[in-house]
This record gives structure tokens, sequence and C-alpha cells, in this order.
């Protein structure tokens, strides 16, 4: 039997940083997208290396090598998008000449993220040199700004807790069922949200069967959680308290997120609340309550799985997510796709999660 | 070189529940406190077997033999005190028992902590059958109740959970630094604190790389925290959400508490307050902050380790035990200490943490 | 720009046992399998609830509820194949009624791995009373029987041990070029392998940071191995010793094998046997040495990695699979690629590992 | 109630390299040891910081600083002994400069345990130095040179694999019932065996959930393991093969040792061996079977734990310690005590493992 199947238009995507573990993860889902055809990746470390023997996979990746970031990003008029998982630093050069290039930029760091360029230097530590730039930055968090990312061509990818927090918090928000002010999230993470660490401190020796917070109320995550919770507040301030905790796994992070409910709103308006919000979300689903929400459930997969619970006039909500899917890599691709027209879950519907 | 030194007195200890995770913990640590013999140790599963060999330690074990709970009993009026690391069930069964029989009773089970005996049916799912020994407890955390504790009969050992938030919190509650209906505590605890599981949900396989939230706004410890932290307040209401963690490691507890600071509450007072609370303690250390508080620092040990951060009006505090050690047995040994004279560090001081 | 496309002929396959770690992991590769239509999945403590949901994936899976065993039965008929990942008693009893119905059967189990129905006794604790099935059943190592699965009606699909263990010494073996006597093996499995488990001992509290051997010299898989390397030799009696250990891990096996070599044999045999066996296998790769072998690189995939080294009469092997995939469902997709004319790597080639 | 009792004579004690796994274990230990008096600990990390804070214990640790390893030197001639937790070259060095102020030097490096110097520059790297000082230094296994080791002056403390594998073999080997040319040992250790690390290879990210053989034929321990296993058959040669390989987890080895029975050797004769090996022996206990022994039950004290398994004329016995107490710190307390004249398990008895 022979069928006859319309197929993907393919485009051309590039990866810049493709040896961390974002852009690893990165490659790996692209290199099997039935529409992207993998142009380059670029990784310092690894130049000249067939990309396939490292990412693991075949698909597009079969027979590229890898580049150095000068050779990248002569490859960059050659692409329909090109991914950057770098330094924030290093994306705020990149950018401009991936645009000037024609291609589309998805840039998974938090160098186009907040809207005002003033926090820079405090979050990040620099001034930030592309203020109109930034300006036109669509923040990519589909399930708040979809329709500005079909066809945008600079998108700011989220951070993984912020994408963890506002997934959780958003819905109540944007019902106005919590006040502003009361806005606490506790999240902890696996080890590969800090990157690969060559390190003491990030030791296996150091980190197994530990648990502790930090950052504690200076996490660089923190106004981007704000800046968009209050834009689903439309544009009221909200006061969010955010801690950071480091897991001793590999991958996944839950946030933990409390609020005060305002007069009237209810355990029937926070579900309802939560049902529009996500009823239709093809990578959000909705637990029946907090304690049904594991990284189990998500690690592996572009999923986020939320789940509330109320008791007299607190609510609690749990969110789970792979830092390295819905977190950086899988958002990116579901930010790719919306960009670039095709099908929302295109190479993210056949990742799949741990058994057990 | 011969010297002459002053012995301890020696006084018989008996161990009801032996072979659970906090009972074990406490047959190792009392098997070699300078003060304690062991006079019985009951183990429905172990009957017969010799303690050493199941404790891995000698001391005042060797030569013990695991009894049943009943021919446990028999030897109550041969004890000073008996622990008893039983469900609240059982203990409120056996502390009367006990104290007939003219030794001292330490409660680690819930039975005994609750002033209140109208929150047993909601928390605990029994009706308090011993409302006038109830009234005689004392509850067991001495950094509140120290010269209570010294020659009490019955003492009412704290949660592993109530432990670790009560420490965070208060000395903020009691200099009256905060809000009291702002306070919210996320708290991690390895598996231990469930006890042995023999389940298909605590398998290796479930809980290996797992992490979420349990028993959400409805943990049987909630009362007890908010008992102690009302205490504190002069028996102020205060209002306190709760929210437990699973860790997929086997022992420690941490918790992040938040609270909001009242007006003229500045980062010094808060610092002074955690100065005036724990400088004389002997198991509270205070770090720095709240970055600085880590599982590793304390696991294996008796000790507490506390450390706040603040922010505006905002407090952060985190809070580290060893869930089966200051979280149970080790407090129960240190309460025992302070009941029957002895240093209250006896066979404490001398259990050391995990390297690395 | 729309192309043509040869479609795979679908087929309709079903899976009994769908709810252990094998099933589940079968019925993840099948629903997203280019050619395979899960018909059905039976699972006793699942029945009626959503495939899609409990497998984390959609595909094939879309739509399908979980059945129970003789509900699954009725369909088999229906279906090309049927994978059954039950125990041994069971498949015994299902696969005369799946091969009567007209399907293929792919057994998951011991049931019909050993050529010899006088071995079942004693490895595993019954008489085999399908003698006639037993010798027209077809072990499914597609490394050494490749062309026999080709249309098998039914295949034995190997043990997790025995794939990694034969995977290490058939090159040795068939070349000739070790003492067959000298045949010892130590493997380590993570705690997957030994199925869900619902007992104190698989607890994570027991298992974690724990390592030990099991059945030693006792396990039912080392006839199966045996078997295995004396068809490659000739059929010339092997003596081989082997000794499992359990990981606190929850997925991958490590076999790490001795032999003495023959004199003459050379590291430069010893690789190009290797090269030989291995050079055109689609899942299984030739690391430098035995150090340069280790699960990380296999866990999640169908890949077998092996690595010799070499000194003076001594070879040492190390060989790493994925015990759920290549050591179970992997390998039983793979064979039933073979027995229906599919590509051998279909549904496999998207498997990826882990990052990192 | 007084009593008189007899009391430890103090001794000095000093640690170079305090702040390595080893020298830290070794600082808790000798803190509490109830002879010892730590005289000074060295750290170049850590100079100035205060011991008891770092190594968790007060003993004798109360009131010690850190010293620079020169500051140290300056300490040698008020000691009694020195314990070196340092690289060989370093303890090249050290140890006559120790052993010429006077004191005793238990060296935890290989740098005085082959007899042969010429094993130095393929294993080690270096020319040994001081091959007199070799010729007179104990190898510090007190199951096979107890009386030695009392009042010696240069103790070279035996490596964490040697240790495992020659306490596994050497009652077989003694017992002339195995065949010299037939041992083959595979070994898996926890990551605090390869001493702190600060590189991406062992960082918790990449660790974590791998498993693999490292230093296939090529380990530094391997003629240690011979050394000691030829001394026990009377200078005999033999023929071993020895396999390292790296668990996921922080401490322990479990090492399976292979070998072939001798005609006439039987189960009964393999565990009388056991049983007069070890019979009195302090901190080795001898479990029923191979399957018998794990990390759980040694991790944290200075015992060894092995079992022994036969089935024809195969034998396989399974050894467990702690890598850093009787690999290592532990087994360096005991020489001290059988060099310094004290119980042997002075310091040690109170060492307790993990609960559960």
């Amino acid at each position: 039997m022979y069928i006859y199947a319309p197929a993907m238009q393919h485009r051309f995507i590039g990866i810049v940083g493709a040896s961390g573990y974002s852009g690893l993860e990165a490659t790996r889902i692209l290199a099997l997208h039935p529409g992207a055809r993998l142009r380059f990746c670029t990784s310092d470390r690894w130049v000249g290396e067939p990309v396939s023997a490292r990412a693991g996979v075949g698909g597009s990746a079969a027979g590229l090598h890898y580049l150095s970031v000068d050779a990248g990003a002569e490859q960059f008029a050659a692409c329909d998008a090109v991914l950057l998982a770098t330094p924030a630093e290093v994306s705020l050069e990149l950018v401009p000449r991936v645009l000037a290039a024609g291609a589309r930029a998805i840039d998974l760091s938090g160098a186009f993220r907040l809207a005002d360029p003033a926090q820079y230097p405090a979050f990040y530590g620099f001034q930030h040199s592309q203020a109109a730039l930034l300006s036109q930055a669509v923040y990519g968090l589909p399930e708040i700004s979809r329709e500005r990312i079909r066809g945008a061509r600079l998108i700011a990818n989220p951070g993984c807790y912020p994408t963890a927090a506002a997934l959780a918090l958003l819905p109540l928000v944007k019902a106005g069922l919590v006040e502003l002010d009361s806005l606490i999230v506790d999240a902890a993470s696996g080890v590969t949200g800090a990157g690969r660490k060559a390190t003491e401190e990030y030791s296996f020796a150091e980190i197994s069967d530990d648990f502790r917070a930090y950052k504690v109320l200076r996490h660089q995550h923190t106004p981007e959680m704000a800046q968009t919770l209050s834009g689903a507040a439309g544009g009221a301030p909200v006061d969010l308290t955010f801690t950071p905790h480091l897991l001793p796994i590999r991958r996944g992070i839950l946030a933990t997120a409390h609020a005060t409910l305002r007069p009237g709103a209810t355990a029937g308006s926070v579900s309802a609340a939560f049902a529009d919000a996500y009823g239709r979300e093809p990578f959000v689903a909705v637990a029946p309550n907090a304690d049904a929400v594991g990284l189990k459930q998500v690690v592996g997969t572009n999923r986020c799985l939320v789940g509330a619970s109320c008791s007299g006039r607190r609510v609690v909500v749990t969110s789970a997510i792979d830092n390295l899917v819905k977190g950086a890599a899988g958002q990116a691709v579901q930010n790719l796709n919306l960009a670039l027209g095709w099908d929302e879950t295109s190479g993210l519907d056949t990742l799949v999660g741990r058994v057990p």
C-alpha cells in the first residue's frame, strides 16, 4: 500500500552553542523534527566532531560536524532561523547579526527577555546595548503571546524558572482571583539548570543527597516572572518573592506557588480559571490538585503539568516542567514552529518521558 | 597515666518500636550514650534477634535481643525512661502504662503534641482518649521549653517538620518582627520521614529523580507548628500555610519559611533576633544567610542550621535538620538528657555528619 | 512544496502486560512507530483507563483504553503480531492462543528462550508444557539470527543480562579467540530490571546508595547466556560464571566480561573480531576500549555499546545497554520489524538518550 | 554514683592533608578518639579556619585551626604520630621528615606500599627516592600483619581497593584452596574514592545514573593486591585481573572476586577458611554467602563484610567496605591504635553506619 501524504516544507535551522545542555537538547529535537533541516551547529569544544555522535541522533544531524561560532556565523544567511543557546552577552552580540542576515533569531538567553533595559545592570551585570531590538523582541511564552510569536523575527525564549512559575500563576492573575502583593514561589531545579559545570561545588560528591536554596531574594529570573504576571494583570504591579533550590537530580523543575485569594474567589473559580486558561493548550495539562504534580510526569517532554489546591483564602499551585525542554529547548522549538508556520507540536509530540 | 574521673550515673532506658527508622536511630544513639543503659528494645519483626547486629553498634546494646511489645511492657518498671517510637494510636495506649510503671515516657508520635484534644479527629483520625495526660505532657522542643522538660514525666517529642519550621520562625515571631498572618513554609524531606515502606509508590524506581508536594494544605503537622508559633506570640493566632515535599534522598529536611516584616523591622533586627534566640543553644547554629544552609551540613547530626535573608519587607528563612536525629531520635535523647538531669549534649555531641 | 513519499504499510499490534515497565516502554515505542498501529494493550491494574495518559504518548495509542487480558485475547485474531510482556507462566499459556489466532508472537519472558525443556524446572520452576512450540521458537537476538527472525512466527525475545553479556563475548567466541572455560561476567543493572516492586527491600530508602550482588551462581539467565555462546562456538560447551548486581539507578546494564585469550590471539585479532561482528550492525557500536563504555551513552536508546581491552592473555570486554530497550522492549520491536519485513530500525532510530 | 576508671594515656597526633576526604574523615575519628589528642591539621585551602567547624566535631579538634603544610611540619616533633593523607609524591618527601622528628608516620598514599621500588615508575609515575625507608615500611593491613604493625614507625596504609580485594581472597589463598592464576576482581567504588574533584567529568550531571569501568587492566592498585596475595601464598606468583568501576554514590566499595577452586577444595573448606581467617577479627565479619554482602551494611563504619558462594569449581566472594573508613582513615586509626599500644578498636567501635 502506498499513500500520498503532504510533506512539511523544510526549513534550514542553525544552532549556536550546541554543546551546552540546552543546545544539545535542541540539536536532538531538531535533528528529528519533520520540517527542520539542521544547517549548522556550533561548539567550541567539539569543533570538527560529527554532530550525530555527540547528540546521539541521526536525522538531519547526519553528516554535520560542529563548527566554531565564527564559522557558524557565516551560515546565518543560509538559515530560516537560528537558535542561540549562548550566554546573554554573546546573544547580545550575535542576535543583530542573525537578523541582519535575514534569519529569525530565537534566543535562549536572558538578553532580550526584560522589556525594560534599565533592569539589565542589576540582574545581568551589563548595560543593554540593543535597546531598539529589545523593544521588538517577542517574549516566547506561547500560552500568553501565541499570536505575536507567529511570524516574529526575534523571540526571547523564557527562562526555565519563569516558565514554571508563570504557568502556575497566570490563570489566577489573569482572572483577577489573587492579591497581587501576595505571590510567593519556591521552586526546585535539577542541576542541569546551571549548565555544564567543572567546579568542586557541582561535583557529584558535593551535590548528591544535598538540598539547599540559592540566590535567595536576588535571582535574575525574578523580574522576568514579575513582568509576565504584571502583564497578565493589565500592568498592575505585582509583589513576588522567588526562591530557587537545587535538587540532587539531573532534570526537572517543580514550582510551588502561593497566593492569597481575593474576596469572593473560591475553589470553583480557581478551577475554572485553570480550565479556561489551559483547556486548549497543547503542552499544559491541569492536574486535579497540587499533590498530583510531579517531575516524573513531565521530565523528557515539552509538557507542563499544573495543579491547584485551596483552603480558605489560601491557594497553592504546583507546576512541573523539564528545565531543558519546556524550560529551554523544547519551548524554543515550540516558538520556532509558531514563527515558521508549522504545527505547534511538530517535533515535540514524539518526545516521551521516563518509564517508570 | 591514670586519672580519676567522675562517671555519669547510669539509668535504664527502654525503646518500644525499635525497628522503625526513628527507633533504630534511637537505639544507636542510646547504645553509645555515656549514661544510658539500654534495658530493652521491642520489635515485632525482629523478635529474638540480637540488637547489636541490626543496629550495628555494641555499647549497652551488646547482649540485648529484641522483645515483642508485650514482653517489653513487662520491663517498663525496671526503666527510668521509655522511648516510644510507635504510631500515635499505640502511644496513646502505652504511655499510661509506662507512667503507671513509674518510668518517664518520651513519645515520638503525635499522640501528645497538640494541646487541644479537639484537633485529633481531624488531623490524626481518632478521638483522644487521654485528655488528662495530654494536659500534663510537655512539648519537647528544648529551644522553647527547656526548663519545663527538666524533670518532666511525659514528653511529647516534636515532629520532624514542626522542628524545622518552628526553629526557622520562632525568633522572628517571639521578637514580634513579622506579621502573624503571613507565614508560609515550604519544606522538603527525605523519604525516611515517611517510615519503612513496602509499597510501589515508595519503590526506588518510582521515587528516584522525582520531586513533588504532598498532603498540600492538609498535613497533620500544620496545627503543631501553628501551636508552637502561636505560643511564641503570646497566644495570638497565626495563619500558617505548610506544604511538604518529598525529596529523592534518604535523610534530611530543608524548610524554607516566608514572612512579611512588620513596619520597623529591619535586616538588623532579624539578625539580632536569631542571635538572641540561638546564641547559647547547643544544637542550633545561625548561618550568615538563607543561601548558606544545606542538608549536608546537618545530616547525621542533632544540629539545626538556620539562616535568614531580607529584602524590603520580605524575610526568607531556611532551616535544615536530619529528620531522624534533631527531627526525631536525637531530639528525644536531648529531651531525655534534660529530663534525667544529664548534660544536654550527652551522646549527641559525638554524632558526626557526612564527609563530604 | 509537496512531495510524494512511499508510506509504510500499517500492521496491527497488541501488547499483553502493558503496565509493567517493559510493556509500558513497548507501548511508547509502538505508539509512535511509523508502521505499527496499536490494536490493544492489556493491563489488569489500569483496565478502562486511556493508554495515552499512562504511557504519555499519542500516536496510535490515542483513543485506546486498557483491556483485561481476557478482553485482549479476543483481539489476537485482529492483530498481525502480539507482544507478550508477561511472566513466563502466563506466556506459556498465551503464546499458543496468539499463534492459533494467526498472529505472530513476540514473547519477552523466558518461556521460550531455552532450547532444552529439561532446564526449565531448575531455572524457572516449572515443567515446560509446550515442547513442540519451544522447538519452533526463534531466539530473537538479531546480531546472531537475523535471517531466522525474518518471517518468524514465534520469537523468544532475549533477557536483558543475556543481551548485554552475549554481545560482549560473541565476537570473541565466534572467532575462536578465547578459552571457552574461562568466561566470567559480572553485570550490574538498574532496578527496573526487577520489574515493578511493592516490597520494603526495593523501597527507595533501602536501595539508595547501596550496591550488592544477588542470585550469585544461580541466576536464571545463566543458561541462556551459555546457550547463545555455545551456539557461537559450534556447540562446544562453555563454562560461564555470571554474577548480577543491583545498581541504585533506574535503568541500564553494564556487563564486564572476562576471558583468557587462546595462544596466538592478540589485541589486534580481538579488535578485528569486534569490527567484523558489529561493523554493519545498526544497534551495536564498538568503543575504542573497555573504559569508553558507560550507561549514559545508551540509556534511553536501543543501542549496545561494547569495548575491549587486552593485556597479556587477559581480555576484558564491557558492554552497556538500556535494560528496558535493547534489553527488552526495543529489541522486541527490532524483532517485530524483522518479522514483519519493516526496516529493522523503524521506530527505534528516533529514540534518544539522556542529556547530559 | 561515682566510679574509678582507668583512663587512656593521651598521645599527640598530627594530620597532614586534612581537607581531603580521607583527611577529613581521619580528623573526625581522631577528634573523638579516647586516647588521641589532635595536635595539628594542615590544609592549604582552609588555613586559619577552625578545624571543628569544617570537620563538624569538637573533642580534641576544639580550638585547633588549620595550618599550612610548612607550619604543620614544625609540629612533627611534638607529635607521637603523624597521619599523611597526601599524594604519594608529597608523602615521599614528608615521611623522612616525620621520622627524623621522632614521630611515627602513617602514610595513606601509595608511596610506601609496594616492596619493589622498580614498580613505582610504571604505576605511580616516579622513581622511588627512599628505597631504604621503603624496605622498613610495614604494610598496614592488620588482618595479615598485626604483629609487625605493633610498634612500627612507618606504616603504609593500604589502598581502598586492595583492602576490599585482599580481604575477599586472602583466606582462600592462604589456605591453598584456589588456583593462583585464576583471580579476577571486579570492584565498584563510590566517587569519594577519587578524592575532591573540580572537573566536568565528575560533576553531578555527568556521574548521576551512570556506571562504567575505568583504568581497565592498568589501575595502580593492581600490583599492591598481587603483592599481598602472593605474600599469603608464600611468595608464589599470582595472576590477578582487577577492574574498577565508578558507582553514582558517594561512599563504599563492593569487590566481587572470582577464583577457580583447586581439586579437593569444597564449599566446606571455603567456609572453614573464612571462619579461620576472620573468626577473631574485630573489623571483618563473614556473611553466610556472597548475596548477603552490601554497601549499606558497612558504609560509615570500619567494618569489612565478606561472603563466599561456591558451585562446582567456581567460588565467588563479595566484600564490602567504606572506602574512606576501612579503606583509608579508619584503617589508619586501626594501625595507629596498634602502633601506639592502644586497644585496636579505640575510636572505631563507636562509628555507626546508615539508618536505614
